[in-house]
Formats: C-alpha cells, sequence, structure tokens
C-alpha cells in the first residue's frame, strides 16, 4: 500500500496532498470549505477522475458540516449552489458529476429528515464513496493483472495511479496487481506534457512501490515501441461514451495508434463509474481546453516566444483503437456498446 | 530573411547564437579556438545536422589559423587530431562528417602549397561551404514549395529552419519559400522535447518571420491530425540512408506513423549532403544517447524522482513511412534507394 494519502477526510476537513508540488515536496493542503476543495480541483492539486469526483463528494459534504442554514429549503439551496460550483471546476471527467449525483441523491432520498442527519448521512455518503473507490481499483487491479503476464514490459500515459485515485490506482492498480501476485514486470512512464503527470507522479509512485519504471518524454513511445520494448499499453480513463469511446489525457489518442501500428495490446482500466451511458460516442464528449501558460511555460521557466498555443487537456480514442476495457466487475472487448451494458 | 546568424566567420573567430539561451535571451558566443567549437556543437549552442557541419569546418579552419607548427607534416597531424575531435562531438547527422571530409580534402589536394595558403584556402573552404549551404536551402524550398498548396496547414517538427543551417532552413525553407510565393499557410510546430527545439527555436524563427505558427506539446500531433487540422508534415534529416531510412530527432518516427494512419503526406527536406551513400539503412545509423538530466530536468528545474531514464536524440523513420524526399537536386519519391542515386 501507498505511504501516502491522495485525499482524506479528517475532523471535518479535506486533506489534500498537493500534487502540483511533487516530487519535488509532498505537501499537504487543507481545505476548509467546498470554495476551498473546487480551487483545489480546478487548480489540479487534485486530479484523476477517480479522485476529482471523491474531492467534490467531500467538498459537498465539508459545504453541508458548514452551512449555517436552519430552515430546511435554504439548506437544500445552499448544497444546490455548491453542487454547481463542482460541477463548473473541470468539464472532462465524468466521475465529478457521477459523485456529485451521488450525494445529490442523499439529499433527495433523505429529505424528510433533520438538518443535522442529512450532514452527518453526507459525510458517511463521501466517505462510502472514497472506500468504494479504494475496494474498486483493487479490483480493477485484480481482474486487469490476468492479462499481465511475467516478464512484460508496460507502457503507461499520464497517472491513473493512486494519486489519481482513493488510492491503488487504476491502470496503475493493474500494474500493481501484477507486480503484487509475483509477475516481473518493468513500467515506461511517459513524462506527459503539458502537466507531467508521468514524470511527477507515476515515476514517484512507481519508485515507492519499488516497481521498476523508466521515463521517456511523450515523443520516445514509438521509438522504445519500434524496439520491441512495449508488449502492453495501459491507460486510465476520464470518460467511456457508451459505444468504447474513450477520453483520456491528450496524447492517448496517438498512442492508440502507435500501438495498433505495432500490434501492441491497448488497454484502458477505469471504474464503471467512468462509463457514461448517457454519451453515445467520444464526439459528444466535453474536452476541456486549459490555460496556454501551462504549454508556454514549466515550473515557472518561459519555454517559448509569445505565439498561438492550443492546450486541450484530453483527446478522444475511437472504440476500435482499443483491445479491451478493464473494469472492476470484468474485461469489455469489441462490440463495447453491447459489452459495456453488462456492468450497469 | 531572418535578422539573426546563426554562426558566422568574422576576424578569425567563429561567431555562433547560443541556441541554449533562446527564446528568451539572443546572446552570441565566440569560439576563438577549434576545441571552443567542438564544444559549442557537443553543448547543442548549435545544432541541426546542415550547421553542425559548417561548424565543424570552420572549427577546423580556425585550428589551421592557429597552428604554431611550421613543418608540414607538424601542421597536418595537428589538422588531423582536430578533425578527430570535431568528429567526436556528435555521431548522428552525417553533414559533420561531410564536412571534416571536406576540409581534409582540401588538405590533401593542396599538400604541396605552402601552410599559409593552406589555411588560407581552408578558411576559403569554410566559408563556401556556409555560403553553399544557404545557396542549397533556398534551393530546397523553392523546390519544395511545389508540394504547398494555398491554404495548406503544416506540421512540423523540432528545428529544421535557418538555426539548423546556415539560413533560411531545410524544412522550414519550403514553408519560407511557400509563405514568400504569397501562399496562405499555418505551421503546427510540436515542442520537441527534451531539448524543446520546437517551442525555443521554430517558433521563435517563424514568428519573427510573420508566419502564422501554434506550438503544441509534442503529444498532441494525434490529437490535431485527428480534427483535419493537418495537411502536410515537412520534418528535416540528420541522416539519410541510401535506402532513403531517415534518422532525425526522437519523435520524427511517431510522426511518420500518425501521418500514415490520418492519410497525411510526410515530407522530408534536407540537402543532398545528408544522403550518407554508405549506409545501406537506417539499421547502420549511429544513434546518439544524451544525458539523462535533459528528460528529468527542463531549464534547470528537476521535473522527475530518480528514475531509470533513456534519452535517444534520434530515431530511424522507414523509408516505406515517407512520402517524398525534398533535396536541392530535386524531389526523390520510393523506390528512394533508385531515386536517392540520381542525386549524387
Amino acid at each position: 500500500m501507498e505511504s501516502f494519502k491522495t485525499i482524506e477526510w479528517k475532523d471535518d476537513r479535506v486533506i489534500m496532498l498537493d500534487q502540483r508540488k511533487l516530487p519535488n515536496q509532498e505537501v499537504y493542503v487543507e481545505c476548509r470549505t467546498s470554495e476551498d476543495v473546487a480551487r483545489a480541483i480546478k487548480d489540479m492539486v487534485i486530479r484523476g477522475a477517480p479522485a476529482i469526483g471523491i474531492a467534490a463528494a467531500m467538498g459537498i459534504a465539508l459545504g453541508a458540516v458548514n452551512s449555517k442554514r436552519r430552515g430546511k429549503e435554504e439548506f437544500l439551496a445552499e448544497l444546490k449552489e455548491i453542487a454547481t460550483i463542482m460541477s463548473n471546476t473541470r468539464p472532462t471527467a465524468v466521475n465529478l458529476f457521477w459523485a456529485i449525483s451521488r450525494m445529490m441523491g442523499v439529499m433527495e432520498r433523505n429529505i424528510d429528515r433533520d438538518i443535522d442527519w442529512i450532514k452527518e448521512e453526507l459525510v458517511r455518503e463521501a466517505k462510502r464513496i472514497y472506500e468504494e473507490d479504494l475496494e474498486t481499483c483493487r479490483r480493477i487491479g485484480k481482474v486487469g493483472a490476468s492479462l499481465i503476464r511475467d516478464g512484460m514490459s508496460i507502457l503507461t500515459h499520464c497517472n491513473a495511479g493512486a494519486l489519481a485515485t482513493a488510492g491503488y490506482g487504476t491502470a496503475l492498480g493493474v500494474i500493481r496487481a501484477a507486480f503484487e501476485e509475483g509477475k516481473k514486470i518493468r513500467v515506461f512512464a511517459t513524462e506527459t506534457r503539458p502537466f507531467l503527470q508521468g514524470a511527477r507522479l507515476t515515476a514517484w509512485e512507481l519508485k515507492k512501490d519499488g516497481i521498476p519504471v523508466t521515463l521517456i518524454t511523450d515523443n520516445m513511445a514509438g521509438y522504445v515501441m519500434g524496439k520491441g520494448m512495449v508488449d502492453a499499453v495501459i491507460v486510465g480513463a476520464d470518460r467511456i461514451a457508451s459505444n468504447g469511446d474513450v477520453a483520456n489525457k491528450i496524447g492517448t489518442y496517438s498512442l492508440s495508434i502507435l500501438a495498433r501500428f505495432h500490434r501492441i495490446p491497448f488497454y484502458v482500466a477505469a471504474p464503471v463509474s467512468t462509463i457514461d451511458f448517457n454519451c453515445p460516442s467520444g464526439e459528444s464528449i466535453p474536452i476541456e481546453g486549459r490555460d496556454p501558460g501551462e504549454v508556454t511555460h514549466i515550473m515557472g521557466c518561459k519555454i517559448a516566444p509569445e505565439v498561438g498555443v492550443i492546450n486541450p487537456a484530453f483527446d478522444v480514442t475511437p472504440c476500435d483503437l482499443i483491445t479491451s476495457i478493464i473494469t472492476e466487475k470484468g474485461i469489455a472487448q469489441a462490440p463495447f456498446a453491447e459489452t459495456l451494458r453488462a456492468f450497469i
């Protein structure tokens, strides 16, 4: 198990490991209000689809606990406002909306209870979402490890690890589970510009666990595949459409094409909560555009003159470039429109 | 024409624009000895295959001018040592070896002349290599511009521009020539980790010339191609094998696969001096491995924990992923083993 906590509910506070400062500093941020949590999600103190779902749930619980409203209607109205603030933080990861709607469901189901009971139940629900995510990741790991053979070399992109979840991780959960089963594996981590989640987070996590990891720049992926150094690609997901199209960190689409060219299996590991059954295909997934400064500056250093820049945070990998989708409920293969539905 | 000089012979000194400091500082480095030049090549004060060929030639000329040896044999021996030092700077770009052998050819052909005449002739030869490169780039530009249609959007990788040559550039020479012909074009520059030549150099050069450029991280290439935003890819080359395999900046191979997947033409622009007719295929091209610190640190900032790192500076794009090779003598297409030979 990891020696750090990505996110934690403690004494009516939400404590998060500040992922912007890793790997150079291991600093924790204390969120005292739901606004603090929303800002932390937006500024990427915490990131990763399952983790921001947990953060949003805890943020709503925090807002409830802090509420001074005495009347039920005023209390409900305040919580709805908080939910709206949470849902405006980041648009792509569906787990955010899934978690918010679970929290609002608690409210709706218990509308007749008194306010203090509802507050306590919202805290319990946020903690349940956290605990379930941890359990879900362990199951994803166990399910996915069946695809990993002894001696395999696995390429992963961005960070779909303990830092992107309550712990253990999705793509890194599969890697961890295979490693724990005693399989000798080796990981290539792409640095994942612009935010460098691969270099800063994945390399850091895997090193802590003693799993052999080699860091490469994003543009070396083709090189290592061409040299026969990669046996499988495993990535996480921010949203999976009902047809199996996957939105994930920018660069995932390129990797899926490189994997196909080299006949390397391309796996996506994610909880069922990442599947958006209301979303027919990748075209309907909103892609977040982030500050161009993330591209033109690295660690505060300017690396480019003032020119045009685009900064899509995600891209969509079409389902036909995906070998399998690994969930806590099993492994889906094409035709995903049918196989994913079995997980509802 | 560019408002800067990549490299210049001036008053028995070699002046180079320090490309490590761009775009934040426009600083020139003065090399007083051949050792200074060798170090500048190795440390990437100057880079780009044609430019390091010119630098090596000027470095040998500088060594000759500075030589204190009175006897012909001692003088020759010293120049051979200098040539060896030059040839040990960087292994992949063949222009380096081509330029060194041109300079040594001057010596061999004029062995009977007196030392002062040979010194002057070596300086003249280095200046000729410089002037010829400028002329060659302009021809590559004119030849290649025939492939560029009005309104095209072109993706380029690394820097194959004025900064990689005596001026004007190879891949960027084609872009410049098309732009000068009045064609409305738009360029996507990949930032090109780890050394960031695209962000630091290509964006800077194109901006100076008023050519519209959009900077992207390397892992966004598939995204922009998938969105139909790229009509052609043009890159330079560090060495072209006689079968048409191309060694170029790491990431070029990945781009060629992405271009093929999206049915986008993939062009290589380079002088004939970049073709190594002694090299049967890409497998024989030595690939330089550089300091892992270039991957783990950016602008002096540490971005990763201590983990394994590989840092191949180049990769090889197999000839069957290349649409055309653009040279000053014409455009070659498959079968390259035959078509390139026509350029000897």
